[in-house]
């Protein structure tokens, strides 16, 4: 099952694609928190087994919004491939690195991208997201954690690489939060559609190759990671876990920052594929 | 204008202190961000002053819950004291520091805190607590800064030293997010109502004075505050900016950290008192 939210911005429609058709999901409601406390994927089976739900079709034109509507948070994972720790100067982890983005980062998976104002160094992170299906506290195991997951979507991590690094004493959010940093999207994949143990994980910038690795080279998985986390926080439904990003990204020195006019690519296999033109601020 | 909710964790109804007397105060609505967005605190006056509000009266036994209701963000500031600093065995920040709480550890400013599964230092933090009151971004100036500053709470920025220092690699915010470790209250006094230049801030712990100092001694003041997060991050009406805590907290080293049984008063001029008793988790 697929889960999309389409139109304008701030007036998007929740749409799901069961079996390659189309349905309008707003008889279960918009795809906020509320939606997956009351197992809005099983309601929107059910009603489309008993035939009730609206097939609709949508010009391939019509915007993409974020498929998550209303996280409570946004938890990112840092250095989560070891290729990518090396890159940034850093040794692989022994937990999972946890760092937050603010919700209003959150953007649909084209749209175009301002740079933030000052910026010298922003950079891209293709990411597999994790969307969580219902609370998570003190997770017993791994698999417990799984139980939690409700779906993937794939996520670009945005950074402003001065801003993280050199302006908030070594904390990173402050080079993650800036508006439209995290475009999400095209679409979620619930959980049992998806097997995220080997996906392939790519970025282009231009159209040239950036980032091109594997899920399977994660340090912590996402059900390792939903179990770590489960121990320091409560993970609420509708939650977004970014789980971290591979090689290839411009802190390494091999690439140069983003500038006006680039346009940015991500594709994680199964989850779609993101397309952004960036801008100056105030242009 | 002092605003309250009052009533069981999430059965709150929102009130209002003018001059003295105590309105319900939900014909404007809950204090969500769209209070603050629809301008909440001058529609109260305006209704108090047509005589349009009730007046009601609440035993003191009801319980307060945190008067923010629904913050998209919780932003707080790392040592923004200089003697905090030095106690943490750092210098005097030359830019903000900026990391995040996820919302759900806000908790109501006299509830019963769970010490986090397996923690061995959580450590009390009084800090002041901006109210964000219009959307923030890019201001110009500290002045412009100070004009979307809805109003002021205090707030006890709970930390899990391990789980802060070194579960996450640096990242503070593992050892910032277990639930309720962020309680908010017992009021909002709108910005023009408190004069937060010099309030003296303190803590007890067991009736033992711990920290005792002034907003004077912030390194950063709440609008040159403001004005340096815009710069990074879109602040959204409702969010909170906790300003940083000054010294006397266990991570000096010259008290012990949190166990159960302990009882936290926190304490901040023109923003009343908060206590709150420990328990071990599970318990």
């Amino acid at each position: 099952m697929k889960l999309t939210r389409r139109g304008e911005a701030g007036f998007e429609i929740p749409l799901v694609e069961i079996d390659g058709t189309l349905y309008d999901a707003s008889a279960v409601g918009d795809f906020t928190p509320e939606f997956w406390t009351a197992n809005g994927p099983r309601k929107l089976k059910e009603l489309a087994d008993e035939g009730k739900l609206t097939p609709v079709e949508l010009a391939e034109t019509v915007r993409y919004g974020s498929p998550v509507a209303s996280a409570s948070a946004v938890i990112c994972i840092g250095q989560n491939y070891a290729a990518h720790a090396a890159e940034s100067g850093a040794e692989p982890p022994k937990q999972p690195i946890v760092f937050l983005k603010t919700p209003n980062t959150i953007a649909g998976p084209h749209d175009e991208v301002t740079i933030a104002r000052g910026s010298e160094k922003t950079d891209w992170e293709v990411e597999l997201g994790i969307v969580i299906g219902s609370r998570a506290a003190y997770c017993a195991s791994a698999e417990e954690a799984a139980e939690h997951i409700g779906g993937y979507v794939l996520a670009n991590d945005l950074s402003e690489r001065d801003f993280q690094l050199e302006a908030s004493g070594g904390q990173w959010s402050k080079g993650k939060c800036s508006p439209g940093y995290m475009p999400l999207g095209p679409w979620i994949v619930t959980a049992e559609d998806l097997d995220t143990s080997d996906l392939n994980l790519r970025s282009w910038v231009n159209g040239e190759p950036r980032q091109d690795s594997r899920t399977s080279d994660m340090i912590f998985n996402c059900a390792e990671i939903v179990y770590d986390l489960s121990q320091y926080m409560q993970l609420e439904p509708g939650d977004i876990i970014s789980t971290g990003t591979p090689e290839g990204v411009a802190l390494s020195g091999r690439f140069a920052y983003l500038t006006p006019g680039d346009v940015v690519e991500l594709e994680i296999d199964g989850l779609g594929r993101q397309r952004q033109t960036y801008h100056a601020w105030g242009k």
